[in-house]
């Protein structure tokens, strides 16, 4: 495949992580990156190393100076990534990436959607601009899917691959289960549980922590919208900084469904995080339960090892679900696909 | 996707297990069969039900008569598939299939493969007669993709898609291989080990044993294919019914070098058979080591359940890679693809 030229939008943990783990991937080139106040556009490659520093503040939380733990300028000092010498100052970010979108293979869409229709209405644009390319999101929620697939329509006109739900989960665990399902011809049940240690990452996923809290008992999406740093702050001493979900609305059920694995109510998600370790507080494993086409019924396991990180786990992923989108948009594919349909069509 | 015609060539142990398989898979219709002595085709749909009972023995080792040990007749008494009523005798079964090819979009290649070439051939021919569609194997040895991969411009001037390697390892396993490699950005080792319990799946898969005995020290393909079945009784009486296999030539190795995913090199393949007994003599884990993009060392791992048997493992994942095949096809991709290149390239 010709080498790829994609763009992202936010810089927040996904962000700049997406950036970072394009520079040890063959064949990807970062050529914009944005947030709410900075672009910066190189056809020819971005500078990942200067935009990176540019954008990272050197201040943790308790006004120490560290290595290891960056935190989004954007969010506290307004500065982001226009500090990069590569960007400019800008009002309309995602309108200057749309503007030279006709040189851009693809467009990681890497920014928090605590409003459900944030993400379907970036895709409008970039719709309504005729944009003929891959667009790709970690998304997490089901219920974007359908505002997704609502467009599936009008991405087909335009020439817009859509890939949605490529992070870890969904994404990296969704493939997993639609894999570990192929010894069945009867699903019963999948079972996705992940274990995530945050400490030294929390300050570059502070979106991701604050969508994860939508999903406790007693909040929800607009609850957690509203909440203070230092109501958040609360939330999580309250909970000795480990906070554990069951029956999460993740959108690896649709998603499944969807890929004609077994149908969405046969599958749950949970998890532990914690954000006073970087230790996992739990194993990540996906369990898919089923009977043979020979009447045996069994469970096929796929477990991450506690070693590796989130981050890890979700770049990676949405990098290669990246690269297979644009396979199928210069073959003509256009449309809504999440990781589970890019698989072999079992 | 529309239905998709398919035929089987052979009807050993695997070639059967894709015709049951496919009547519960949807948008898999089976419109031919052979073996050596005899061809049905009917394009409306085989009666798959008749087929499989006229082909197969009540006769078992012992003479006795049971339901759930049978064996295909072809080999002893002569008679397999032309004992079908939809079938006729035949002289050129391959070619027969090949004459109606025009109408058939995917030929599933069920053959035993003691002669290296013995697959290349089959593919030979139906390039040869133009044939316009999808061949799927579920051969198992590294040169075997070799000797595919050279005749690529022969597939792609053809109009051929072939997908290599397509059962549960290579394939499913694979596949999982793939997958699990995604939190790594350097990949140290890949380790494939199976367990198979093969009691009453034995008489059906005579032709797979012996394939696994020239991994066996002291043999090779050359020695197993010229193994009486006496010889091979007396093979397995001397290990006791158990067969361990390490570092066994399994396709695996160049499968996934050439998705990108690692070295054949770092691709170990080994397991246990045994023939005594439908228990799984060990566990069939996939372990993929490697290093993450923030520099931690781990484990990733597949592991299927002792309850699922061979068969589901090989016939589930070789039709699903046979419609992702039928959907390269009808986009225009030909050439060869293996079960980890079909997954997202990552």
């Amino acid at each position: 495949m010709h080498d790829i030229r994609f763009a992202v939008l936010g810089t927040g943990g996904i962000g700049r992580r997406t950036l970072e783990y394009a520079t040890v991937k063959d064949g990807l080139t970062p050529v914009a990156a944005c947030d709410r106040h900075g672009v910066a556009i190189d056809h020819e490659g971005l500078d990942v190393s200067e935009l990176l520093a540019a954008t990272a503040s050197q201040t943790t939380d308790d006004g120490s100076s560290t290595a290891g733990t960056t935190s989004v300028t954007h969010s506290r000092e307004g500065s982001g990534v226009a500090a990069s010498s590569q960007a400019e100052r800008t009002e309309t970010p995602i309108d200057d990436i749309i503007a030279a979108a006709d040189r851009i293979d693809a467009v990681v869409i890497a920014v928090p959607n605590l409003e459900h229709d944030f993400i379907p209405r970036i895709a409008d644009r970039f719709a309504a601009a005729g944009y003929k390319g891959v667009l790709v999101d970690v998304l997490k929620r089901s219920r974007v899917i359908g505002m997704l697939e609502d467009r599936r329509d009008m991405f087909v006109d335009t020439g817009i691959t859509f890939i949605c739900g490529a992070g870890a989960t969904p994404g990296l665990l969704t493939g997993a289960a639609a894999l570990a399902a192929q010894s069945f011809v009867d699903i019963e049940a999948v079972d996705i549980w992940w274990g995530v240690g945050l400490k030294s990452g929390y300050e570059d996923n502070r979106g991701t922590v604050r969508e994860d809290i939508a999903h406790l008992d007693g909040y929800d999406l607009e609850t957690a919208r509203q909440l203070s740093d230092e109501e958040i702050a609360r939330v999580i001493d309250d909970h000795d900084g480990r906070l554990e979900f069951t029956d999460m609305e993740h959108a690896d059920d649709v998603l499944l469904e969807r890929a004609g694995i077994c149908d969405a109510e046969d599958v749950t998600v949970g998890g532990i995080l914690d954000v006073r370790s970087d230790e996992k507080p739990t194993t990540t494993t996906v369990s898919v339960t089923g009977t043979t086409f020979d009447g045996e019924r069994g469970t096929n396991t796929f477990q991450l090892d506690d070693a590796t990180s989130m981050e890890a786990n979700v770049n990676g992923p949405a990098l290669g679900y990246l690269k297979a989108g644009v396979r199928r948009n210069r073959n003509g594919e256009y449309g809504v696909f999440g990781p589970a349909a890019l698989l072999p069509e079992f």
